[in-house]
């Protein structure tokens, strides 16, 4: 078995090919990131300067500017508050590789493991205050009021999961309401913030914050898909770390409703030892009970609802991209 | 030696005995934040009420509320401030403990050491994210900006201090503009804040804001001074997590720079090696060339400064209870 279950719907297309109509906005949004993320103090400097290298793919502010641009005109405050969610973003993941002892991230070493957990937790702090100060610069409490919302519910979605490691009769619903709160929320902020800010009548910027949202759920089961099913050499991050955490995620939970109580005890014990042969032990078995695959189609579910809420809006080559990146979600190899 | 070094100028007063003139408005401050700290999810709230116990002196929402009422009235939106900047230095305490792997705060285990470290970074983020949430719900974007700046400040302080861990060459300034940043930044922006929205006019929101910065550098040193001299009884946290973290504190930088350069190498040594005995051998040095003092003698100095920074303002009780913190903060032994 391979990541080929989450390619069926859509050939795999690279990210960059889909954010044509707002490359020239990326590159903007970039330098702006460069030269927020500086430091006269040399330690912080090189600190910012690689935690800048080792954000994601720019999919938030990507999202933010394709739904500026599917509804109106790009600004300036599109580019700061491009800036602000990339880099909210940014402190999340890299707490999240202090959570997670991962060690590799974007193909690069992650911030834990090249200077130590404490550089990582203040990095983060500084990079989280720093995005807070910029939305604040904007005219009105707006963006800072959806923003503070938003990251709010991402912390509390980040707790929920770790209160729930070792849960694995965790049911689906409350899987996805954790990973709509750690994930989606900040991707369905980042929507509605670009629809806003480019004049979006309320229809429209709801719209764009469902599409968000439902994109969110589905790219975060891919992840966890990915986690299971990856090669390190390919995503370029740690993989595994779900099941090192005893994260219960979508897979597993299938699983463990299909088995019989003997054989979900079995399986426990499995989970909670420490073998690294877990992941090999435990595909054949999501296999056989195509709990991979049921996950791959909830994934694929919650992509077609997002298409879905793009059909109010203009036909135009953003609304394009918007849509194509509902199939990269649940298709990417990375 | 004892912590009597710092015990010159005044008696020492209990914190609460100070805070007459401003008593029920902190008791609707707790309320509040108590109302704020809460999930419905067992986990999170569990958490989160912890970290309200586990939070500070209330030092920094006394600052504010009594600035309020030096130069006017207490009003809904210093209660939401003073709930604000709780927050925020609550969030940095357990980020802190995590640093130092400090084991007890205020008589009660750590974060980390009650649950994890895992715990402690969500539990600071959701703190951080909730505080500017609840600023961003005030009518402009005023305080999002002055706490935001602030905070950053505070993180960039912490990631300076970071860098400087081992550097016992360190010059003084650098150490004052360290601390500046990392703990005077936040009494700073409390005591304007409080100043600002009772409707201070320039002058005087300035001299808040600079008796808080001056406040805030004495109460540094005299914690610093604490770190080396305190009894873990007495302060009810994890002592001596300076020494252990290599970090370069004023009374280690005075002593290095009255040491030959022989000496130098000597005391550097002493410091690098993780010896339990390291507090015990450094004191009598620290006695014999008067560091400790000296360092006593620049806390005093600066609660000086604090006290003349009020000179313009009204006399009043809460004036009246200012000038006395400026006392309590370099004789206190907790």
């Amino acid at each position: 078995m391979s990541t080929s279950v989450l390619q069926q719907d859509a050939p795999a297309t690279s990210l960059p090919t889909l954010l044509g109509p707002v490359e020239r906005e990326l590159a903007q949004f970039e330098a702006m990131l460069a030269a927020e993320l500086r430091s006269e103090h040399a330690f912080v400097d090189e600190l910012v300067r690689y935690g800048c290298l080792i954000g994601g793919k720019r999919l938030r502010p990507a999202l933010l500017l394709l739904c500026a641009r599917a509804v109106g005109q790009v600004h300036d405050e599109h580019l700061t508050l491009a800036t602000v969610v990339e880099m909210i973003h940014t402190a999340t993941l890299i707490h999240d590789d202090v959570l997670d002892e991962a060690s590799m991230r974007r193909h690069l070493a992650t911030v834990n493991s090249r200077w130590d957990n404490e550089s990582s937790v203040l990095l983060g702090d500084f990079l989280f205050t720093h995005a807070f100060h910029l939305a604040s610069l904007l005219e009105t409490t707006f963006a800072c009021r959806r923003i503070g919302r938003a990251t709010n519910r991402v912390c509390e979605g980040e707790l929920r999961q770790k209160g729930s490691r070792g849960d694995f009769r965790l049911s689906e619903t409350e899987y996805l309401s954790i990973i709509e709160a750690k994930t989606a929320e900040l991707t369905a902020c980042s929507c509605e913030l670009g629809a806003y800010y480019a004049g979006g009548d309320e229809a429209c910027v709801a719209r764009c914050a469902a599409y968000g949202r439902d994109l969110g759920i589905a790219f975060q089961i891919a992840d966890d898909i990915l986690d299971l099913l990856g090669e390190e050499s390919q995503t370029g991050k740690s993989l595994g770390t779900d099941l090192a955490k005893q994260k219960p995620t979508l897979p597993l939970i299938r699983l463990m409703t299909l088995l019989d109580e003997r054989q979900r005890e079995q399986l426990t014990q499995l989970l909670e030892n420490g073998s690294q042969l877990r992941r090999e032990l435990l595909l054949p078995l999501l296999e056989r009970y195509s709990a991979i695959r049921y996950a791959a189609d909830q994934a694929r579910h919650y992509a077609d609802q997002a298409r879905r809420r793009l059909d109010g809006l203009p036909l135009n080559p953003a609304v394009d991209s918007l849509r194509r990146l509902t199939h990269f979600v649940v298709s990417r190899s990375a």
